[in-house]
């Protein structure tokens, strides 16, 4: 596998309006600055800045205009761009559907897609109103048209699989049993990739993406998660499926699928810092460092 | 109350020796990160980098040669830019030992200081090793000689309040007592900034010293702290106070504080932002992204 760097795109997008939720823009922001520097070009999509408002329900999903908007924005710089690689800087989960969709393309379908992920991802308006939930079904041709028909060349079940997701929902079980999807849960990928590995194999791919939602970790040993905001009702996400996984089980995880596998797309999402943003909101508001202060 | 922001230093010590703790090193850097934008002049203090191996033990005192090497950078920056206001971003509690003596001298005596932390500071080698927990006392001109010296002109006790402070040793209650130290717990605290007010005008100071030290905050509402290390084992922080308040009753209090006094110093420290070492070490190993991965 030859890795010239000059190839690899590093998109950046701060995108908060698929989880509806503002604190996923400083998230961003806080991940840009926390990862390695880039060895190649780097790139922003345009997002809109965070209100204090909440954005408008559009035909069954919230913030739909700038969603689309902000899609075809990365939509446009990928094909101007034309990267071999591309690393993703989230942002809520709908960040990888752009990507994603230029890599299947790019690659003429030689593309396994690695959803790393306590959440499968593919409700569609019918059942949730935010499309941050909705982006695996996107990738695979299914859910909200206006989304959808952006995948030029869907990507096809077999070359799909879930990494940490366990819990779900009848609905979403229904799904991934009708579409033969796999999955491999958390306790497995302790002992071992070998599931991953195996599947991977499989499907003959030489290239794979992969969406790390960093929500699969388990938020006692993470906290910049939404599970793990302290601010939040004790029951506030009561039936909702939580990470389970360690870091390290992650880490394994994706640097075993790179000696078998050209890691040509790479997103990271869901980042909630809760404590920098209060921390950063503290400093604005004390005497001598803060502004509105004499 | 005029402020000139031309003659406010910020001062970055990204300390980590006086608490034996690499991680401070990195939380300096965050902290500054978040902090708004300085509109004065910026130094830094050259501090040595975290290596693997611990520090010596150096009569009684983890570090002392590194720790009283950065004290004296200190002093040299403070001599001679001649601030009339400072903020300092830490690194460890020691950070403020040079600034706050330099305040003292700079003001003639002329100097409250505001003591917002969950431990007194006020231990000496015969008691700790690690002389962050050192430095109120150092101020005051007691403990290890070669720190406290540094201290030209001592704070007195009747100029020293905590803030935040609530249980403490029997070593700490006694030293409390014997100088008169006043403290506001954080459940006075709950309540009003009064106790603080008052003592402040008490003290007839116009200028006043505020030591910001995060761990005085709940670590179950933040958990950049040294008590909410996930890593650490459940019974690692036994018998040892932790923080009680909400990051709000900060804001106000030291609000309140700014309308009575002029806060010619603001030593922020103690940030240990554990998720953010954790993913920025997570993203160095993952491939595509770290430098370590073909």
């Amino acid at each position: 596998m030859t890795n010239d760097p000059k190839k690899t795109l590093r998109l950046l997008m701060p995108q908060w309006q698929g989880g509806h939720l503002p604190a996923y823009h400083f998230g961003a922001q806080l991940l840009a600055w926390l990862a390695p520097p880039a060895s190649g070009p780097i790139a922003e999509v345009q997002v809109d800045l965070p209100t204090t408002g909440g954005l408008p329900l559009e035909i069954g999903i919230v913030g739909r205009s700038a969603l689309l908007r902000q899609l075809h924005s990365a939509q446009e710089i990928l094909n101007e761009q034309t990267p071999d690689r591309v690393v993703i800087l989230g942002g809520d989960c709908l960040v990888d559907l752009a990507p994603f969709a230029y890599l299947n393309e790019r690659y003429e379908g030689d593309l396994a897609v690695l959803w790393v992920d306590s959440h499968p991802d593919i409700l569609t308006p019918e059942h949730f109103s935010h499309a941050h939930a909705m982006v695996l079904g996107n990738l695979m041709g299914e859910g909200d048209a206006d989304f959808a028909n952006t995948v030029k060349r869907p990507v096809k079940a077999a070359n799909i699989m879930y990494a940490g997701l366990d819990e779900m929902s009848p609905g979403e079980q229904e799904f991934i049993e009708r579409h033969g999807l796999r999955k491999a849960t958390p306790s497995e990928l302790a002992i071992s990739s070998e599931p991953v590995l195996t599947w991977l194999k499989a499907t003959g791919a030489r290239n794979v993406a992969i969406h790390l939602d960093l929500d699969v970790l388990d938020p006692a040993q993470f906290r910049s998660l939404l599970f793990a905001n302290p601010k939040a009702a004790p029951d506030a996400f009561a039936g909702i499926p939580q990470g389970k996984m360690p870091i390290a089980d992650v880490v394994r995880l994706l640097r075993d699928v790179a000696q078998i596998a050209d890691v040509v797309g790479l997103g990271i999402t869901e980042h909630l810092p809760w404590d920098a943003i209060a921390l950063k909101e503290m400093l604005a508001a004390l005497p001598l460092l803060g502004t509105s202060n004499g």
